[in-house]
This record gives C-alpha cells, sequence and structure tokens, in this order.
C-alpha cells in the first residue's frame, strides 16, 4: 500500500469540477465543488450525532442509508444550519439543479454544506454555482486539487490524501479529502471528509468498513470539544478499477488498512491545521479501570482549556491535567498517577519529579509530542489527537 | 439589611492579620493572611467536588464538619495541591504552629492555600510568616482590607462585601471576601470565599444556610469549566453581636437574606473579575423539560469555547449556543427554540430574526447584558452567570 499525502488523484470513473460561486465572502476563492461517478456507485456515510442538525445532513442522511449515491455536491461558506424549512427546501434545490443537469437520479446526490451557522443560503449564488459545476466535471486532477480547496473554512491549508493498493493484481485507489478546522470533537467534528474509491464494495460492508475507520480516526480526535451541526464523512465506491472487496477476504483486509491510512491522515490533518494550532498532541491514558474510562479522562484533558492554553507554553501541566480528570466521571487516586512527556517522566505517584521539572524544554519546545498519563489502576486504555489553545484561536472566533 | 460592596468591616469579637511572606513571586504583595475569632466559634464550610484535593481540603474538610473553628489561616502562591504525603505535613505544620502562637486547639484552625499546583510549599517562609501573622492581629479594618489583597492570584481587583442586617434590635454583621479568577466552574470553584459573622448560629443550621447560599451563588458561575483542588468557602459565626439565629424563626429569614446577598455578589465580582473577561453575561435557560436540564444546557452553553470566545466580539451567536445544547444531554428540538438578548428576539422557531440580526450592537456592545434560550419544551429553568473568553485569557495560562 502506498500512501500519498498532499494529493488527490481521483480513482477511476470519477470527475470533478469546483467554482467560484461567491458563497465566501473573498470571491476570489473556490467555494462549491461537485464529486461525481461516471458509473453507479454504492455509498456509506456518518453524520454529526448533535441534535441539531443542519439541512444538508437530514437530507443526505436518510439518502446515504440506502446504499447508492454517484454524487456529492457541497458548499463552504454557508452551513445551512438553523435556517428552518427554508434550509431544506434550498437543500433540496441543490441536489434538484444537480439530478437535472447531470441525469442522476435525485436520491443519489448527497449534499453537504459548511461554514457560518443561521443564516439563509444565496441561492441565487448557490444554483448558478450548481450549473457551473455541471457543465465542467472532468477527470483532471488540478480541477480536484481545487474541489479540496473549496471545502475549506478557516482551515489554512488543503487537506487530501491518496492511497493506492494492490487487489487481485489491480491498482485501486482511495482519495480523500477533508476539511476542518473549528468546532471540532469526537463523536465527528465539524468536519467534512469525502472518499472515493474505485474498488468495488457492497454498501453493507462499505458501511462497517467506513466506520471502524471513522472511529479509530476522526473519533479520536479533540480541537475545541463542539460537535457541529454538519459533519459529515461520506465515502462512494464505484467498482472502475475492476478489483471486488469482498466480506472477510485478504482484500477487504488490504482495503481496510488503505482506508485506515487515509482516516487517519486526514484526522491528523485535521488537528495539526486546528484554528490556532502550534502544538500536536498524542494523548495516552493507560492504567485507566476501564477503556471507556481512560477514553473519558483524555476528553476531559483534551477540552479543558487551562490545560490547552498552558500546552500553548513549555511549562508541564501535570497538575492541571490531574485536575481535569479529578472533576471528570473517571477514576482517580493522586497517589497512583505516574505522567511522562515523551519519554521524560514529570509525575511519579502523584508528585513532580526533579528530574521532569529540570529538563522539560527538551520535549515541550517541540512541535510535536506525545503525554501519557498512566493511572495505576487498571488496563483501561485510550489514545486521543488533540492540541493546544492559542490566543488566535480566540482571534478566528470572536468576530 | 445594608450591603456595602468593596468594604471589609470585622465582625464582633474577629481580629485579622496579613503579611507579606515571600509566597507569591512578587515580594512586594500580601500572601498570607489570617482571621481569627476572640471568643469561641461555630463553622460551616464546602469544599471542591474534585478527586484530586490539595493538601488543606483534606485537612480543613473534617475539622470543619465538626462544626467548631475559630481561625482561618490561608497563604496565596502555591496551592499544596499535588504535593503528596509532604504537602499534608506542610498544612498540619501551619496549623500546629498557628495553635501554638495563639493558644487556639489544633483542631479548631482551617487551613486554606491557593495559587500554583504541584510545587512544595516553601516552609521556611510560610513559617515565618505565620509567627508574624499571630503577632499583628487586629481588629483594625485597614488591615482587614489587607487580608483580602493576600488571597488575590491573577485576581486583578480585591473582592469583598459586608452586610448589616438588624436582628432583634441588635446589628448583625456578615462580611465576605473572595478570590477566583481561572479554573472556575459551578460545583465549587477555584476559589476560596471566607465569611466571618458575629451572629450566633448553631453549626447545624449555619451549615444549612451555606449550602444553600453557596447553590444560590458559587454553584451557579462558571469562567471557563475548570474546577479546582482547592476550591474552599468557609463562615465563622462567633455571636458576638449577642444576636442568635434560631431555625424556623424570623432571624433566621433575615440573616439568610443577608447571607445570600453576600455570596450572591461575591460569585459576581468573580466572574466579572474572571481572567482576561470583557462581558458579564447572565445565561437564561426556560423551557426545558425539567430544571435539571435547563441547568445542563446553560452549562454546555458557557463551557463550549467557541461560544464564549463568539460572545467577545459583537456578533450574536446563536447558532453556536444552540450546537452547544445540540450536543449536551439536554434535550432540544430546533423548531421549537426562542432566543433573547435583553429584550431583544434574535431567534423564533428555531430561526433568525430578521430585526435582531439587524439591531444586536445595542445589546452586545454592553458589558453586561441577558441572553436567555427558550427551548419550548416544559417549564424547567435555570440561571446562570458567566462571562466571555478573550485573547487574554489564553495569554494569562499559557505562561
Amino acid at each position: 500500500m502506498q500512501l500519498h499525502p498532499k494529493t488527490l488523484q481521483l480513482p477511476g470513473g470519477f470527475l470533478a469540477a469546483a467554482v467560484k460561486a461567491g458563497v465566501k465572502k473573498d470571491a476570489t476563492q473556490y467555494d462549491m465543488a461537485l464529486l461525481f461517478s461516471q458509473e453507479p456507485a454504492t455509498c456509506a456515510a456518518t453524520f454529526t450525532t448533535n441534535q441539531i442538525k443542519a439541512a444538508p445532513v437530514k437530507l443526505s442522511q436518510p439518502r446515504a442509508a440506502k446504499g447508492k449515491a454517484c454524487a456529492i455536491l457541497v458548499n463552504a461558506g454557508n452551513a445551512n444550519a438553523c435556517t428552518g424549512p427554508q434550509g431544506m427546501r434550498d437543500a433540496k434545490a441543490m441536489s434538484a439543479r444537480t439530478a437535472e443537469a447531470t441525469g442522476v437520479p435525485d436520491a443519489q446526490i448527497l449534499v453537504c454544506s459548511t461554514g457560518t451557522i443561521g443564516k439563509p443560503m444565496p441561492m441565487d449564488k448557490v444554483l448558478a454555482g450548481v450549473d457551473a459545476l455541471c457543465g465542467s466535471l472532468t477527470p483532471d486532477n488540478a480541477e480536484a486539487w481545487h474541489t479540496v480547496e473549496a471545502i475549506m473554512t478557516t482551515d489554512t491549508r488543503p487537506k487530501a490524501v491518496t492511497a493506492e493498493v494492490k487487489i487481485g493484481g489491480k491498482t485501486v485507489r482511495i482519495s480523500g479529502m477533508t476539511k476542518g478546522a473549528g468546532m471540532i470533537e469526537p463523536n465527528m467534528a465539524t468536519m467534512l471528509c469525502f472518499l472515493l474509491t474505485d474498488a468495488k464494495v457492497a454498501p453493507a460492508l462499505l458501511r462497517r468498513l467506513l466506520r471502524s475507520a471513522v472511529d479509530a480516526s476522526f473519533n479520536t480526535i479533540s480541537v475545541d470539544g463542539d460537535t457541529s451541526t454538519n459533519d459529515s464523512v461520506m465515502m462512494l465506491a464505484n467498482g472502475a478499477s475492476g478489483a471486488e472487496i469482498k466480506a472477510g477476504s485478504a482484500a477487504e483486509k488490504a482495503f481496510a488498512k488503505a482506508l485506515n491510512a487515509v482516516t487517519l491522515y486526514l484526522a491528523h490533518e485535521i488537528v495539526r491545521d486546528g484554528e490556532g494550532v502550534t502544538k500536536f498532541i498524542t494523548l495516552k491514558v493507560t492504567g485507566a479501570r476501564s477503556d471507556r474510562e481512560a477514553d473519558t479522562a483524555a476528553r476531559f484533558i483534551a477540552n479543558s482549556f487551562l490545560v490547552k492554553t498552558g500546552w500553548a507554553g513549555t511549562y508541564p501541566v501535570d497538575g492541571r491535567m490531574l485536575d481535569a480528570i479529578g472533576y471528570s466521571p473517571a477514576k482517580i487516586v493522586e497517589e497512583k498517577v505516574s505522567l511522562w512527556y515523551d519519554d521524560m517522566r514529570v509525575m511519579k505517584n502523584g508528585m513532580r519529579t526533579k528530574d521532569g521539572h529540570s529538563n522539560y524544554l527538551q520535549v515541550t519546545q517541540k512541535p510535536e509530542y506525545t503525554i501519557r498519563v498512566d493511572l495505576g489502576l487498571g488496563k483501561g486504555s485510550a489514545v486521543l489527537y488533540t492540541c493546544d489553545c492559542t490566543e488566535e484561536y480566540v482571534t478566528i472566533n470572536r468576530f
């Protein structure tokens, strides 16, 4: 399996288009994209668990559940969330116009939006954008790269990856793109991710593989603890490579490995490009009474802004991390806690070590490091990929 | 009942002392204080619910439970938390030295610390400080004011209030001081609060009145959602005024009213002086299925940093607030939500109003305003006093 970071090579049978429709404030930026399979494709998707769901999520969720889709239409700049019945009419109109122009059944079009919550969609611009997209679909990878740019909001860079894997003598591609960059928390972050593959995968298997990949990637990251109204991961599989993935086969293992590599790469990219982020922290909790409590402890640490602002500095914030677990539902006994920054132990038996507290700069000045908290209570463990919080996060979000 | 903000007048029979012991980095600042009743006093206290408790909390909690105390010894600059067995020995040594110098039984001395977590206490300085405190106890209110300064950490100003209430022809005082200013969340925030009264109140009644006052004040505020290791509210009642408060009497009502006014004033002062705070928000949630769900919804809103950074700006962040309730355990149905900034309705049936979104500046530019979210589902309601989050919060905490 080969992973090509920072590229988006369209798998066989897929076309793409991106336009500057004027939905984003800056009219020089791409803000709408269409991903399109020329052949019938299966699909799977996961969506936000938020009770407040954007109109496109409400529209696309039941469609994706049917397992068949061949187009993903997306706009950035407006989330079409908290927009009431008009919002749903707008999402449907986006889909209907795409169906009309491409000849694909309406029910096989998935719609996504990302951007500001609560504003009506500028439908004149959006529908003109749909027309332009449908008229310019191309297999050209340069155009495909513009689709990655089109879904960006406060992201500072496009995030995409292409995996290639040999299956039954055929080369299968899994190509993925994603966007962050705030309102990012596990259980589907404010994020969109689109995955395209030219393998042939039955809907039920695709669903299982995607769920597993999402659990091990997007559901293990946290930027700011806010789960959004629009989170969507969508995957289309069109079989154009001629390779078929059957449940329980060696091909499934190879395909799953590639898919997991793609989603984990993209998830990490979201954290690295989180709003104002300067540190990428791999947070491991071990020795919890259960995996579930380890996960809870990790999430309370990663969602404490006192911890996150501390990570933006260089002094170890072991005390703040203990404090955060202390008010979580996860069991902690002060005297049993050990804590490492990379290999440097900064806390033992709930107390700071002299060595760790004189040599911490060799770890904390690095842009990426691992923090491990061992609770000394059992065998439960969890990993979370997270980041610091700087003044820039506030500046971006206070508008 | 009269409330005198920004004053600390000692009730009858109380002495105070403050010193610059060098525990804080800045040696020109007061950092230790002793509050002392010349007569035997009853006491009540509430402490952090964090599983990680500072040594002075572990020492003082069982003592306060006995209902008798006549001294509160406090230092700022070092929290004596995550300091292991040595931390407990240090807290005990602070108490023992005070007992020796004042002749008060060791078990009737309550000890508090606030400041950095995880550092050993500089006991040479601390014990010299205790000696100096015991030697300079005075009924002078100017000295008492220095005790308010001594407990400050990142607070930008001293926070104190004195209430006077007539009970049975006698003037009873309730004097309170508090400190914040980060790691502030309901269920006892990172805060200390000391309350002194010259009323005579039996321990059980004092406990009940204090618990009720704390629930309606300190437990309704949130600065950053972090519950600390050191939170303590302590109250001493020495009866020096000659007025006795009996359970079920009119005196109890008058006393409770004054006590509640004192604690609510101090709680609000903590929020107003929260780290980097520029907006004081009274957040009301109504129409929830239950009071408990209303409280949950309010806390999820108040602890979303995406909401809080938005409050630092002037644009209404109704969408972000709905989003935050959406991922909370509290039930929300988008179409039923209304939302007001003061009297201006910015959202109706889950959609933005035109009026609210053109006139919002008249509210959002004010330093203090009320936000009400009506969920339209039932009769549950809750109030939370909270604040925005600015770049300065990050700057203070990233060190």
